[in-house]
């Protein structure tokens, strides 16, 4: 009998909970919601004798199929509302029955924010891995804004499980787009904050398509907060330096327009500069993320790559909803992985994808 | 081999379509929508080959598994917008492929209405008959308001179709309410009008709990206004006698008071006695259906009985949407079937369940 040598996992710790919490929060961009419930059910977990495993992705068979897991709906009532703890799992037993396979690994749909822990918790209860990966390296506000469904995977069926013991099979949607609207309005009527596991993957697809090694890039990015901290160093400066990440900008808010409409955040804030940018003036516009800065008027920054409001106290993330009048904040960005800015991709995640028609995507990293 | 006998199938022609449609109008009791586009597409089935079978619900074996299937959504969008045609089909084959069985006959949920023609087309694409029988004996606006749900049937998994292509399966519903509630919401965001069949019954339960050869009864209550007015007779004295029934009112709408919520049509129509009720007055209360008929301020008929709305001219049932001010109307009042006047049928169909908690069921043919 062939015996194919073991993958090495990642069994995590409670630290690295901790500073995946951080980092995952950095890497929302402003949006994904807080991670700190599912950070509190992880460790729940560990405590509760489960495993919380992290595979390389470039460890897994390409004949096996692995699911993505995350959560749906609005983050507040994610936020506000406890999960029954299992709808992840039950929403991966349930594709399994549809389909008749059995899942080797669960993937993580959104590194950015509160789905940074769904997976591992449901991979526990399975007794699987997760791999370290992701599918949008950030954070984004809709489901076919990830790279698996921009590079051609079909997300039907998939399975949606609530915290009430419901479950809905999306069975087959005529289009992503069709998917995305038809699981949204079932996630509403289970009360606004679901579970959902996506059809299958090849391991081959996952290899090529998927975001690599984000895992260990947010909770490096969290354990780089923690120990400037510890340090009394500048955690912001630790941010920057651990992505090779820029600081464009540190400012005080000084105006602040943001309404809630269709279950998203949409808003504008305005910075007056401080310290090395005194003087300056800095804009971020809000979608659920921050998606464009600009300095004294002209377009800097823009979405996908990543745009993030740091606490300059403390290093970390201010999500778009937690933004206030008079809060002192570095504005990081970073430039968004390949496989976000390829034609087909800047289609889909791109700033005319929310609706910016009169502003262009440019590089971070090329002069405008 | 055992060789048992084939039940007879009462293969339908064109002219018991034409019948159905009046029939099932008139047992929609105000509402069920209109079965005018149903009535083309069986038709349109039949010229192309298609056989539209009915058999005798005491046929079928115990242990075969039926499937019941119908529209769900707002009538007014199911009688606009034109079905793709072979919803009904998927919605089936959906579910036996995730049960991995195979049905044998189809069943209607509600005969009064546009859902008395859905189940023939399914099953004539199939190849199967459907059971001359059905789960309400008239119409109601929900679907947990069904025989086979009362009496213990969990619709779950059920499969929806939409004209687009797209299937939803509510795979668990923790309650029929549950169940409801997301069939609800997923057939909005398939656009308003979908088509849903419920999780297999054993011949042995639709034997017990469904109410029978109602096909029979539409389609002879049809025939009979039709041969009433072939021979210049009274059309509804025709369907009063056909059905036993009581004409309890006849006069001309007065006051009509509607409103749209949530997909139901409310409201109260006052009507102004004629010929033998000249100085009574009558009224109806509505929701979809017509659920309270009042004499003179005394309430007289009562859901879960039947209370019909005819034009006194042709004998046809007037749609609580159709009703307009001036019309001269005669108001039929059926016996409910016995399956709708339990205790437990009554918690769901009786007048406390629609929010009249002043009002109590008696049934007509009791003294008041």
């Amino acid at each position: 009998m062939a015996n194919k040598s073991q993958p090495k996992l990642w069994v995590l710790t409670e630290e690295d909970i901790d500073a995946l919490e951080i980092g995952s929060a950095i890497l929302g961009t402003g949006g994904g919601g807080n991670p700190y419930i599912g950070k509190l059910r992880a460790k729940q977990a560990m405590r509760e004798g489960l495993k919380l495993q992290i595979m390389d992705v470039d460890d897994v068979d390409d004949d096996a199929l692995v699911v993505s897991v995350g959560g749906i709906g609005a983050p507040v009532v994610g936020y506000e509302r406890l999960k029954e703890g299992r709808e992840g799992l039950r929403c991966l037993r349930t594709l399994e029955d549809r389909l008749n396979f059995n899942a080797v690994a669960v993937v993580c749909e959104e590194i950015g924010g509160q789905n940074s822990m769904e997976p591992l918790i449901t991979a526990a209860l399975a007794g699987l891995p997760v791999l370290d990966c992701d599918g949008m390296g950030r954070a984004f506000p809709e489901m076919q804004m990830v790279t698996f469904s921009i590079y051609g995977h079909r997300t039907t069926p998939s399975a949606l499980c609530d915290l009430h013991g419901n479950t809905v099979i999306i069975d087959h949607a005529v289009s992503e787009l069709w998917h995305e609207r038809m699981a949204r309005a079932a996630t509403v009527s289970q009360g606004g904050a679901s579970v959902l596991a996506s059809a299958p993957m090849k391991g081959s697809f996952v290899k090529q398509y998927a975001i690599k090694h984000t895992y260990t890039q947010a909770i490096a990015l969290g354990r780089a907060v923690l120990k400037a901290r510890a340090e009394f160093r500048d955690p912001v400066a630790a941010v920057a330096e651990q992505e090779k990440g820029k600081v464009v900008f540190t400012g005080k808010i000084q105006d602040l327009k943001r309404h809630l409409s269709k279950g998203f955040v949409f808003g504008e804030a305005h910075l007056n500069g401080i310290d090395a940018y005194e003087g300056d003036e800095g804009s971020i516009v809000i979608q659920n993320e921050n998606l464009i800065f600009r300095r004294n008027g002209k377009v800097e920054v823009v979405v996908p790559d990543l745009i993030i409001v740091l606490d300059v106290e403390t290093g970390e993330a201010i999500t778009t909803e937690m933004l206030q009048y008079g809060q002192r904040v570095a504005i990081l960005a970073l430039p968004a992985p390949e496989l976000l800015k390829t034609p087909e991709a800047l289609e889909v995640v791109g700033p005319r994808a929310f609706g910016f028609d009169d502003v262009e995507y440019i590089p971070m990293s090329v002069e405008r």
